[in-house]
């Protein structure tokens, strides 16, 4: 795979979140999928009611989110994926991840869901999808090997799938979703 | 279909999402499916944020949600829907629905996904499946007719999927779910 020398669309200064949300919004808009970021779940303890006005959240906690960011259906498929960016240049800490996240991607795996995570390198503006099933064996080995925290960028370079912003959508994702379904077909026959 | 005389099993008190929501973790447990109801999706005005303890948000408002309550993921297929009850006892009322979660349900239809609303009638503690698809005949229907704001349980009754409580899972629908896999395999053959 080469890198595009046009780096023009390069992010300019957004979060991986909002690229990401402006990518399912175009893709949304072009009737090529239906992805939502799930909003972020908040545990409510006191709401008031004034008369004729809307009900106010007087106070009220972040939960830690059970499940990934963002999920939907593409052609048929259900797609579940979390992101996360690092500030790091040289490998992507696995701190990044929660057990019940993982716990979630395996159980979505089961059920013949598409998987990944997201990871972009801040510092480097460098973005990968990373297979669920792959992220899983990086997961795992931590807890064999002493040192092994992190997934390596040569790893993510070797096994995981580059993508480069685009203008619309920014970050063009189902073109690697669609290259992962073309392997699994080919794979069953 | 016949009811089942035995109706040990109906709720007891319990509203139909949180019938749901056991039901989900049910199958979660069971390993059966990944189906999650999607958080409350709140507009946060001001958070503080305590020395030493957590986050507290002091004012949020409830949004409308753009979505429906529940999707997931059941051996491969991309599950959604929506759950709605009445307190009616002939008709099911079709302002208990929004414009944009029509919208929504149509999009993951185009997406072939599998789109459905659980209708609960309260006061006869009676529970429907029916298809997003024919849930979107009768929701064009009210902008062609006069007085046909709703659709009658005889309607339903004929063309939706009767459902009945059940021990664990509480509300048994990926049943139902399998049947319309099924009829659209002996369609598509
Ligand atoms: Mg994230
Ligand atoms: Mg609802």
């Amino acid at each position: 795979k080469k890198r595009p020398k046009d780096i023009s669309f390069s992010n300019r200064g957004m979060s991986l979140e909002d690229d990401l949300n402006d990518s399912n919004i175009t893709y949304l808009t072009q009737g090529r999928a239906v992805i939502h970021k799930k909003p972020t779940p908040i545990q409510i303890v006191q709401v008031d009611y004034p008369k004729r006005s809307a009900a106010v959240i007087k106070e009220a906690y972040f939960k830690q989110a059970s499940t990934t960011d963002y999920n939907g259906v593409y052609r048929g498929y259900y797609l579940d994926f979390e992101a996360k960016e690092t500030k790091n240049k040289q490998s992507f800490p696995l701190k990044n991840f929660h057990q019940h996240q993982i716990d979630h991607m395996s159980a979505c795996l089961n059920q013949k869901g598409i998987c990944f995570v997201i990871l972009r390198f801040a510092s480097l503006n460098r973005l990968f999808l990373l297979e669920a099933a792959d992220l899983l064996v990086y997961w795992n080995r931590q807890y064999q090997e002493k040192e092994k925290k992190s997934i390596s960028l040569k790893e993510l370079e070797k096994n995981a799938h580059e993508m480069y912003y685009n203008f619309s959508p920014r970050i063009p994702y189902l073109e690697v979703v669609d290259q992962l379904i073309e392997d699994d077909v080919h794979n069953i026959e």
